[in-house]
């Protein structure tokens, strides 16, 4: 089953937003039309705009006044995964050559830039300094995220707590903003937004931590980049955490990891690979990606019953057995 | 003559800028706080700041809500400087190493990022979406400038008018920006918040212009970084085009300029820079940054006199003989 199977009633205006997506990257600079092109090109799932829209069944739907929300968030998600493909030193993303590797590392620095500040520009249609507010701030949080990612590489001492306050960042504060906005831009109730939120954050956390899961357990064809990719970037994920909670694994892990340290980025990764695979650290990764799920739907419960709620329910189930 | 003595009535609510400009960065995060206090700490004019205020005195002044766009303002330049280090490869910046030569390229992409996520949150404070559109709209024109620059890199058939927009987007905007959003956040008549764009924006052209001439005519001690940098980089400024178009220099400048980018970015430039002085370039370079400031200054005519209006004009002459 995809993604969008599951809402064959948005597809129409979710084609809508696509369409805004490509017009707002239209821009009367050669290079910089090439590159932003070629990053949304590259596909994805356009999750955010979904939760925007969805968000937005809960007040007084208005695509207009929606898109000015959902194009700028999956601009920001862009721009903060072409800033990544930086720090990764990422070639391919999703089967394709990332901007940094098609081009170089300075023309995908400022191609993030040229598109975070489009994504900016757009919101002020809405003329709605909430929004900023609520936006800008996310984009703050997201930064130190990423700053903490750079600090945290090969950090094999780093708390679970830790990593759950970094993926909250990277990824979860954003899906949870995409709900809460939607809502707010249709008018929905402040309750209605905030319990979106909480949806939002909780089914980001299950997304992220199912992602990691996936950079483990997934093949090279459903990654769209060779597997082991945290690991080797030194990029050391909760699954990674538990396995090095066992006594019996942790030395071994460890060395495994300093000497992927020690190498130079193309290291093999697949003895480490193995021993988490045969921890206990993949099941118990997979049981708290399950309680951010439960969190989500809980979260719902109190929202009236309509067919967004029924969608939102369903991404949370389709998002806790990704294999994609 | 310093710039501050020139406003010494200002320097009161500058020094409270500054210190909300060092609040503003404080961030749990150790890293982050570490490169952007050695980013503030690097310096520089504060000239952004200067013209909210000044800009903020033609209408109600009230230094609690000009704060808000005046550290903003400068937070922004600063975080354009971090990037255009990297792209720059930039190894000091007023006589101090740079945040990508002391850490990395990619911290200092991350510091960029975070500060202008920083600056875009504080605005959210006046809660006036004009104020987030023209401001965001900035962003994107200099974001476009940036790529420009790079496009441009040793490209010696560009025409004038090619600089002379890269230079707007690059400096003369957000120096524009600076003053008309000061008077729109003191509620200014609209004409007169028109009147002090016009006028930063001539004042930034000239600006430009004279950092250009000074990276040819400085020394090392005046410019903190040696000189040439920009033909090192490959970054054609004014004075070069003017003397490209001297039949007799034409042949020798370019083959000149051909060594340099063939070299290892360490290449000699002291030939092509003799070159340059010794053509009408510089005088040429000169006469229109003069143009600018006169045009700066009769933009101010229609202005109320008051102290402000002085600072102004004053400003204008001085940027106009900068040698620092």
């Amino acid at each position: 089953m995809k993604l969008l199977d599951i809402f064959g009633t948005l597809k129409k205006d979710m084609d809508a937003v696509e369409q805004q997506l490509y017009r707002s990257i239209d821009v009367d600079q050669e290079l910089l039309k090439e590159t932003s092109l070629h990053l949304l090109q590259a596909g994805g799932k356009r999750l955010r705009p979904v939760f925007v829209l969805l968000g937005g069944k809960f007040g007084n739907y208005n695509l207009d006044r929606l898109q000015h929300i959902a194009v700028p968030l999956e601009l920001i998600h862009s721009a903060s995964l072409v800033h990544d493909d930086v720090i990764d030193d990422a070639h391919t993303r999703r089967g394709k050559p990332t901007v940094k590797s098609k081009w170089d590392n300075k023309i995908a620095m400022y191609t993030g830039d040229y598109i975070y500040a489009k994504a900016l520009s757009l919101v002020t249609k809405l003329g709605n300094p909430e929004i900023h507010r609520i936006l800008s701030k996310a984009l703050v949080q997201m930064s130190i995220g990423e700053m903490e990612q750079i600090r945290d590489f090969f950090n094999t001492s780093q708390s679970v707590r830790n990593y759950l306050l970094r993926i909250r960042r990277k990824t979860a504060l954003l899906i949870a903003v995409s709900c809460q906005l939607g809502a707010i831009a249709a008018d929905a109730p402040v309750e209605v937004s905030r319990m979106l939120y909480r949806y939002g954050y909780n089914v980001g956390m299950a997304f992220q931590i199912r992602d990691d899961l996936l950079d483990l357990k997934g093949t090279e064809k459903q990654l769209g980049k060779p597997p082991g990719s945290d690991m080797r970037q030194g990029n050391i994920t909760l699954p990674v955490l538990f396995a090095l909670q066992e006594e019996r694994l942790r030395e071994p892990l460890l060395r495994e990891i300093a000497d992927i340290h020690a190498g130079d980025g193309s290291a093999d990764t697949s003895r480490a690979i193995q021993m988490i695979l045969g921890s206990q650290g993949i099941s118990r990764a997979e049981l708290l990606a399950d309680r951010y799920i439960e969190k989500a739907l809980s979260s719902l419960q109190r929202l009236k019953d309509n067919k967004a709620k029924k969608h939102l329910q369903d991404i949370a189930y389709f998002v806790n057995r990704r294999a994609y």
